[in-house]
């Protein structure tokens, strides 16, 4: 199923895109879509059978905002330098073991919501990220094959980046990654039984319509399953947490000077194999 | 005011302790003590005229589990290496500016709850830190002085940390700072007015009763004000999110070998000045 929230900011209903491309609303079934309901195996069997009984009422996406289809995000959990190709352009080696660092769950933002360039920012970056959802609590899984029964469905997530606050002033990466808006999430929820091969899914990210990524979850180094496994040995994975698994090749910071960061005014597409696409405009906070 | 939350996990209730010492029950007069409660002047001021009027209920604290004193924390940041003494203990260079990492929300717990030593982990080690709730969302702040208007109050956090997951495992600290109970909060939150100087203020904390830290924010590096100001040019800090701002010297990493690392069955008692004292066993996850 394809899972989504939609409505203003802070007001989403929660709804569902059908087989034929139908949007429905699920306002009538369910409170939301959270950690909670992802959790709630009747609650999913109960909108999967509305959904093939065709009885969900229509909604028209005509000048409907999307918002992240997962309210009420607990964290967000991101793997840094997860592809040989991104690792590579970065100057870096691949890492012996993931790289974790943090976003806060009040960045994510919907998939067509505008992206703000920070104050005295003249580094920010673009990153297309494979999402994974939990949807049943992970707290030291013993193996790859197990973290995926964890998983509750994929998304694309952009992992906005501001270089020079990520590397150049000191301490973690964290400082980079958080800015205001910095986590467009969606358009939709895709659950994780309709993406049989999470390594198998390409990503591209556009900038002003000039394809600057274009990636494979082939490439990544630490596959899904892994990664959730790893995260899992530190940390307990709760329903409604989100990890962003790296991202490839093609960022600016990977390109000869002058890097081509972000400005007010530029326009990124994002968009991963099955899990549909994602724009948002530039605009200075 | 002295504001906390008391009941089992998840199901507390907003209390206040009063200037004679007694617990006054708030549930008749808020939903609850988060981020909405904190930005919301009315409502603060109806609570400071009820435990004036001293006709709020009494409640008894015998036998009764304190919580978190902030329901529904959004983020928690951290600011590592900010007091002199424990920069010098770890053969760190004072940083330049702050140095960023974060808790998960998730691990913050009540403020006698057990602490979990996580499997496989032969280095966790303690750290008493000056909290800082957030009241009014900080957004580019001006100026230091600006910034401790958007101060709610402040508790006592214990920033546990895991080293070797921090230091040894490759990627930045969040790996060894977001452990499941990392975080006990409390045991109240004590509203800013009450507190004219928090670059005045003792912390302490034992380890089985023998004291390990003896520290002042008086020297912290960067103090609460120009920390508040600092975070927010980075990222937005929302009512309800909270800022652990760095422990003094004497944590188990700046000791000679063998280093005095947490076990099951230790306990730490930690204190500051005004704030209150918490107290936890560890136990093995």
């Amino acid at each position: 199923m394809k899972l989504l929230r939609v409505g203003p900011a802070g007001a989403e209903r929660p709804a569902l895109l059908d087989a034929e491309g139908t949007l429905r609303d699920l306002s009538g079934l369910v409170a939301d879509i959270d950690g909670a309901l992802l959790a709630d195996e009747a609650a999913l069997d109960r909108i999967r059978a509305a959904a093939a009984s065709a009885d969900l009422p229509a909604l028209d996406f005509e000048g409907l905002r999307v918002g992240p289809p997962v309210a009420r995000i607990g964290k967000v959990v991101c793997i840094g330098l997860n592809y040989h190709d991104h690792a590579k352009e970065t100057g870096a080696e691949p890492p012996a073991e993931p790289v974790v660092f943090f976003k806060a769950a009040d960045t994510v933002v919907g998939p067509h919501d505008t992206v703000l360039v920070p104050r005295r920012s003249t580094k920010t970056d673009w990153e297309v990220e494979l999402a994974v959802v939990i949807g049943r609590t992970a707290r030291y899984v013993e193996s790859a094959e197990a973290a995926l029964t964890h998983v509750a469905g994929y998304a694309v997530a952009h992992d906005v980046s501001e270089r020079e606050f990520q590397i150049e002033r000191g301490g973690t990466w964290d400082k980079g990654k958080n800015c205001e808006t910095f986590n467009p999430l969606g358009p939709w929820l895709v659950t994780a039984d309709e993406v049989p091969d999470p390594q198998a899914l390409g990503l591209k990210l556009w900038v002003n319509g000039e394809l600057k990524q274009d990636g494979s979850t082939a490439d990544q180094i630490f596959s899904v399953a892994e990664v959730v496994r790893y995260v899992s040995q530190f940390m307990t994975l709760y329903p409604g947490d989100v990890i962003n698994t790296g991202t490839p090749a093609g960022v600016a910071m990977g390109r000869p000077e002058p890097k081509p960061y972000l400005r007010s005014g530029d326009v990124v597409e994002l968009e991963i194999e099955g899990l549909g696409r994602q724009r948002q405009e530039l605009k200075d906070a």
